[in-house]
Parts: structure tokens; sequence; C-alpha cells
């Protein structure tokens, strides 16, 4: 996995697909293979797509507007921190409503449906360069009970979200009852090291995905239902 | 990142970190290089460390009975599944105690220092090797509201656990205010994906780390404070 070099800054109506595309273009160092997969950046997916809102940054009273705005349940509450769900069932910090790598008085909102986002890159780089790719759009998130945050999954589009191994055998040839591999969030976070979060990097490659892993999919393979969820 | 072919079955009392030495010595495809990261799973750590306990498989109890035993309290309990704190402060299903991959008949309990048996395989590749690498223990967790499972850090040595970016600025030169990003997480969730749950590699070899997240670290890093813990 490699960050993709050269993409620039991201504009509101920006051809995000093709400007991938010719980042990624044959000949290049960043030229892409079949059974790849791109890994974007939320932030530029939102800007592309005009997600982006006018605040007072002098009122921070104008941003948790907006988190509530984007959430349709407040999880907890301490102090500035909100976390919240939000309309596409992500539980995260602030709705995903996001100031940093955005000019100041601005902020970004996630992407409506990150699955169309995903797949709108993969339709462009299919109908440009005539190959297959998987393409995951990643966001940072918190996580309960343990420091730091790691980049997950928030749209997929032909790579797998989670991995169904249940019924397969372990390698001492039981079967293995329980075991759901969320590859799509794993492939995210390993990709996040090498794009970084200051070095303006918004898109990676990643080659020697198991062939297999490359199927339709969608969030909802990721996004736990709250009927089931334990900690609702 | 790749999976280290040829490391075989752990057994008790096996010097895991001559092992695996042996299987990434000079001149192999493996060879270990200054700065690299070896990512090795929980289950060989445990077997090396006889960690291993015998269980009555036709008694579900026998299993419960240890679930109990090695966690400090009870998070959440919904029919078998039970998700409790261990005595290290890690937060996953079942105590951490761990039926696949083990032999039928026998449960594997997490390490009792994950810390230390990273260190120890660290040290015993700097003795033999002469050179510096940094070692991650992983092991598969479950997360709230999101579906899938995960690997993640549960023992640090030479490689932090957590990258504190706060006070940098991002790309457009605004300072960041709550950016910590958990590398240690990253790596144990990317390097899952080059050993899988069915394929037995134990011991992965993650290259081209920044130099400057080498350092001594521990799992303090990662395991949140239950005084800090929204979630608690």
């Amino acid at each position: 996995m490699w960050g993709v070099e050269g993409i620039g800054e991201i504009r509101p109506g920006d051809q995000l697909g093709e400007i991938i595309v010719s980042a990624c273009a044959p000949g290049t160092d960043d030229e892409l293979h079949d059974g790849d997969v791109l890994v974007v950046t939320q932030k530029v997916v939102s800007k592309a797509e005009n997600r982006m809102v006018q605040i007072d940054p002098t009122n921070p009273l104008s941003h948790k507007k907006l988190v509530e705005q984007e959430a349709v349940r407040i999880v907890r509450r301490r102090g500035d921190l909100i976390i919240t769900e939000t309309t596409h069932g992500f539980v995260c910090a602030n709705s995903g409503v996001d100031l940093s790598n955005v000019e100041a008085g601005w902020a970004a909102l996630l992407p409506i449906d990150s699955d169309r986002s995903a797949r709108r890159i993969g339709d462009i780089v299919k109908a440009r360069l005539g190959i297959d790719v998987g393409v995951i759009v990643s966001d940072t998130f918190g996580r309960p009970w343990r420091k730091g945050l790691t980049d997950v999954a928030i749209g997929v589009a032909g790579i797998a979200g989670v991995l169904d191994l249940r019924g397969t055998e372990d390698a001492l040839g039981r079967t293995m009852q329980v075991t759901e591999v969320a590859v799509a969030d794993e492939i995210a976070a390993g990709a996040e090291m090498v794009m970084g979060k200051s070095s303006g990097i918004p898109v990676a490659i990643v080659r020697g995905i198991d062939p297999r892993w490359l199927r339709s999919s969608s969030m909802s393979e990721l996004v736990r239902n709250p009927q089931e969820d334990l900690f609702r």
C-alpha cells in the first residue's frame, strides 16, 4: 500500500474520479492494476461533492448546530465532545462534521451516500482505464475503551465490507463459529498509515488483495443494526 | 506487509523469538531489516508461554468459568456472548479466552503481559541478528456499532502505540487539535489481511514504517483509563 502523490487540493464540483484516473494513469508510478483497491479519504469526497458548509469560526455554537443537524441520536456527551449516530448509522464524534484540513470558516459534512461516492470513482476508473478496482471511502473515527483514532470504511464499492468465514475451517481443521472479518476497515486502517493526517495525501492504492474479496458490497455489511447492538 | 511462511505449529515452551529469527534469517525471502515491525498473533504467543488450559468440550460452563476468571468486570452479556474487561484493561468478547486454532479440549488465555512478550521477541531479534525491529502482539476483537472483527494490538515493543499529532499542523497549516492516531492498531489491522484466520500464518513483517514511530512504548498508550471512558 502506498499514497498517490500529486492529487492536489480538491474543490467543490471537481470530478474526483477523473482526477484520480489522471494521477494513476498508465505509465505513472501509481499506475492502477486490475484488482487494486483505492482508498480515498472522506475529506476530498466531501469537498468534491460540495458538502462544505460555512460556519462562524468565532462561535462554537455554529459548529455544534451542524453536529446536531447531522445526528439522528446523541449517544454520549461530555463537555465539548459529542458522540452521535448519523443518518448513515455511523457512531462517531461530532456526526463526522470536521474542521481539520478544511479552510477556516468552513466545515466538511460526511458524503450523503459514501457507497455511491465509492461506486462513482470505481465506475470512472472502469470507463477510462478498462480495469476493475475496489474503492473504499475512509474516515477517522474514535472507539470506546481504546485511545487513539483509526481509519474505518464509510463507503465501499467492489470490495467486501465484511468477510464471512463462519463455517470454514481453521488451520487445525476445526469449523470456525464466529469469524466475520471487517476487511474494509482493516484496509482503511492500514492505508491511513501511508496517507497520514498532515501530509495532504488523500488517496492510497492497496495491491495484492485476495481477489475473492473483490465483489459488490455496501456499508450495510459494516454498520450494525441498532436492534442487534449490545451498546445501544 | 506480508506473512512469514514456515513458522509451523507452536507448542508450550517453544522459544518463539528464536523460531521467528530462524524463519526470518539473513538470505531468506523473509530476511528482517532494521526498522521492520513484526506482528505476531496472540495465539502463538499464548501457546509458547503455556497459557493453554484444558476445558471440557462437552460442557459449555467449562469455558464460561475461564472467561469469568479472566475478567475484572462484565461489560455486557447477551445469551452466550459475554463482553468483559480483562485484567489488562482490554474490553473484548469472552475475556479473550479463545477456542479457535487450538486443539479440541483446550482454550488459549491471553498472555499475562503482552508488552513483555513483544519485548522478548524484539530482544532476541536484536541479540541474534543485531537489528532493531518493532514488535506488536495482535488479537482479534469486536467493537460496538460496527459488524465484523478487526485485529488490534494487545502488546507493543519498540513501536508507538498512539502517535500524538496534537499541536502539529494539517496540510492547510492549521493546528490539529485532537488527532491521536492509534498506529499500532492500524498496523495490526493491516497485517491481519496477510495472515488470515485460517491460513496458519502467525507472523507478518511490515516494512516502510516511518522511523519516528519506532520508539519504546507500552499498551498504556492504547488502553483507555476507565475514568476517562465515556462508555463505562
